[in-house]
């Protein structure tokens, strides 16, 4: 058992809560039973798994892990990436709270075949918080890496108001859901390279945007929906 | 202006941002200028607002404020309930994400003309993250708090898979959207109650379930737009 923090396992961990050296070596964490398990559904090799009171002293292991005390295992994975692609798939710009991409990467498994494609400025999908939103998702359907100039099929920009309503457009596959930072909406290169702009019909009484991951899970619904009614 | 952390002003901040102290109190804060703006647009009345560098020193607030550094003004606030009501609202219980609880008032906001009613075991909507979680919308349209007696109308139980397809539900208003822990989902006593049971459709290939706060937002979309067509 492990019972020193300058073990090389724990010292990999720690690393690794941190984007550079995530970046750097293209490996990241699952922390938790229910991450772990999801790692293991979807064939991912353990590089290293630690169990907490079994592996290593269950402090030890708390003290490397981003949840501190009740975390019993933590694995260590190499970063698995998708192309893009899919008769329905997201592309997301500007999406810097982790938790949303993970959200995203989630509603994304749930709605399309394709995967969230991560433009620039979006947080790293295999930060620690970004692992935990997608619920194991993040596993069963890693994220792609593309500019705009990779996307093939109906690009389709997400807009607050303007543009028609999204479940009024007939969808032809594949289709691409884009959106952007919450604050600015999608970029001007993305409005000029879509085939459509579509928005959410909101209550003129309501707030001015949602937040991004409820706006891309509204829109992979209804996109989805639109498409399986079209046949 | 205040120049110590003994002020009385800056204790009140300080303390109001544990639980216990907002529910003996009755009062909560708003951090940061958007929320401060979101609470004067809904006319609430400021007992204490507090801009660094004008009436405190910048330091001190930010060690006053949840947020740390950058925080530039924080307002405390008497909290408002509204009674449950509207053509289409949400019941949760056991959601005990802050941030969750937050966005599901969002999304009611933006789609829904009634609350979200909260029921047992939900984080507070007047804590720190709920309230930045809401972004605005908890001033807009602050939530309720019943049990499920209180509720009337068609109550929708939404579960993982039983029941049809929301969208294909005919909806006659009133219409309360129930959603239950991410984990457990929807309680017995909801079920039992419940006019209706009805479920997203989600891919067979997809995750277990949705983020609590993606499915209601999801629902409050489906709920209005099939609303909305039935008139």
């Amino acid at each position: 058992m492990i019972t020193s923090a300058d073990n090389q396992h724990l010292k990999t961990i720690r690393k690794l809560r941190e984007k550079r050296w995530r970046a750097r070596t293209g490996m990241f964490l699952a922390e938790g039973e229910d991450l772990v398990d999801a790692a293991r559904t979807a064939s991912f090799e353990e590089e290293v798994v630690l169990v907490g009171g079994v592996d290593v002293e269950g402090e030890l292991l708390a003290s490397a892990s981003t949840l501190g005390s009740g975390t019993r295992v933590i694995g260590v994975y190499r970063q698995r990436w998708s192309q893009p692609g899919g008769r329905l798939s997201v592309y997301i710009e500007g999406v810097s709270d982790p938790g949303n991409v993970g959200a995203i990467i989630r509603s994304t498994h749930a709605f399309a075949d394709g995967p969230v494609v991560l433009g620039p400025g979006c947080a790293d999908p295999f930060g620690p918080k970004a692992v935990r939103a997608s619920m194991g998702s993040l596993f069963a359907r890693p994220p792609a890496r593309a500019g705009l100039n990779r996307l093939t099929g109906t690009l389709v920009a997400l807009d607050r108001a303007a543009g028609r309503p999204l479940d009024e457009l007939e969808l032809q596959a594949p289709v691409v859901l884009c959106l952007g930072a919450e604050r600015e909406g999608v970029s001007v290169a993305v409005l000029e390279r879509a085939s459509e702009v579509a928005h959410i019909p909101m209550r003129a009484a309501g707030p001015e945007s949602l937040n991004v991951a409820m706006a891309a899970s509204v829109a992979l619904y209804a996109a989805a929906r639109r498409m399986a009614a079209d046949g």
